[in-house]
């Protein structure tokens, strides 16, 4: 993707993204309609459908070549990465967004023939905007973050794990993860993988390790990551691939590879 | 505690709290002294212990009868809960000071003859602080808090709990903490005893269970917790003892018993 397309989209996609948060900002208080999906957890909104419509909207309107891959089904039947594709998550978050009306995000990943170019993770109710285009680093509101400092012992490390993981599950051996837990220093839960993801970038946590995500949660906190030095990778290390769902790891260089070898064992 | 003492107390409370923390944002980009306590990941900084210090200085000046229960060891020696007791967390959340520079609380406690009469958490860096005066009612940023909505289901609930409980340890059966997070609609984590707290005031959590605090990580939230109508005991459902560390179970109070009862079996 040349420069001067990518700068053109970023503009674009950030003027739809701040948009779209404040119109979720200005009606956060109104009664929610919920509904559940996968099962009784797995929840969504109205405003997640009429977020996602927005963006598809916009997208086919200015751009009817793109396609975009979105979690509410507002988008395409994405097959390929050929081409451009948007990776929209209306709302990241969307527990968080009904019980807390905090702590959620509009994640917004551009993929251009597979490869990562925009990422925007927009924290709506803390109005803080992470970006990054590929190769320009990242930035909050605008701000340009740090690369993550040298080096980082998992012993000193603080990583977002749900507790979930440590339970006997389908996808993970939860002895390694009780091992990596003792192991760290700390361990958060908040509840919003795009966050987590910035988080990440950020250098306020130091890894991020999930078993279930689909492209749209991950798409823009790729783009972030990598800006900084992070590495993200499936749980097991191989590339994630963004058309199917994906363990995570996004975390510090020098933690990858020891997470990977000596604490993870996908089922 | 009479009306008049109480409200001055708070008066009080309120602006050495606002003024430490204010200390705090102007100085959190310096470099920090790091020591630990009773283990590598147990932090404490220069920072917690100034901060402490200009409590202690504080009230022995304002108020010599006073006795001050601290962590780091500027307060008294405390044996018994007579007469009033300031319960104070300089930093509650050392690990997210000093690896996030955010997400961390000063939590000062206010205790009468073992009467919680005053609670104020001040989450420092996003200047938003949590307030209670016994049967006055909880505040946040001097905006009454409602009170927690009527009934609530476990099954619908969020639960703050930190993944180190679901791992085999010394306090807690991890077969009964196991089920009560597949139970849950889902589980978080901040790193912050005051802030999970507040949160849990706030309704944007439905409970908080841990299974060892110390005094001054509990003696605020749980006076703002009370006000929104809100339970705090030990994790077996016994009274919290405020000389001593305690395991903490505070939460809504359609969900205590149940977990009390179904998910907690005490080593």
């Amino acid at each position: 993707m040349n420069k001067q397309l990518k700068d053109q989209l970023y503009t674009q996609a950030k003027e739809w993204v701040l948009e779209a948060g404040d119109h979720i900002r200005k009606h956060i208080d109104q009664p929610l309609k919920i509904d559940t999906k996968s099962d009784a957890n797995d929840l969504v909104t109205e405003m997640d459908e009429q977020t996602e419509q927005y963006f598809a909207e916009r997208i086919n309107e200015h751009y009817p070549s793109h396609q975009l891959l979105g979690e509410e089904g507002f988008g395409d039947e994405v097959t390929a990465l050929d081409g451009t594709i948007w990776i929209v998550d209306p709302i990241d978050g969307t527990m968080n967004f009904v019980h807390q009306k905090r702590n959620f995000a509009i994640s917004v990943g551009i993929y251009h023939d597979g490869v990562g170019e925009i990422g925007l993770i927009y924290d709506v109710m803390a109005d803080v905007l992470y970006t990054a285009k590929r190769g320009e680093g990242a930035f909050k509101n605008d701000r340009r973050l740090p690369d993550l400092q040298p080096s980082k012992d998992l012993a000193t490390s603080i990583l977002a794990v749900n507790t979930f993981w440590a339970l006997k599950n389908k996808r993970v051996s939860e002895e390694g993860i009780h091992r990596l837990v003792q192991k760290v220093r700390g361990t958060r839960s908040f509840g919003s993988a795009a966050l987590e993801f910035a988080f990440v970038a950020e250098g306020i946590l130091d890894g991020y390790l999930t078993m279930s995500l689909m492209p749209w949660d991950v798409a823009a906190g790729i783009v972030i990551v990598n800006e900084v030095g992070g590495i993200t990778t499936k749980a097991d290390g191989e590339p994630v691939d963004m058309l199917k769902k994906n363990s995570i790891l996004t975390c510090h260089p020098s933690i990858h590879e020891e997470i990977i070898n000596e604490y993870v064992s996908l089922k």
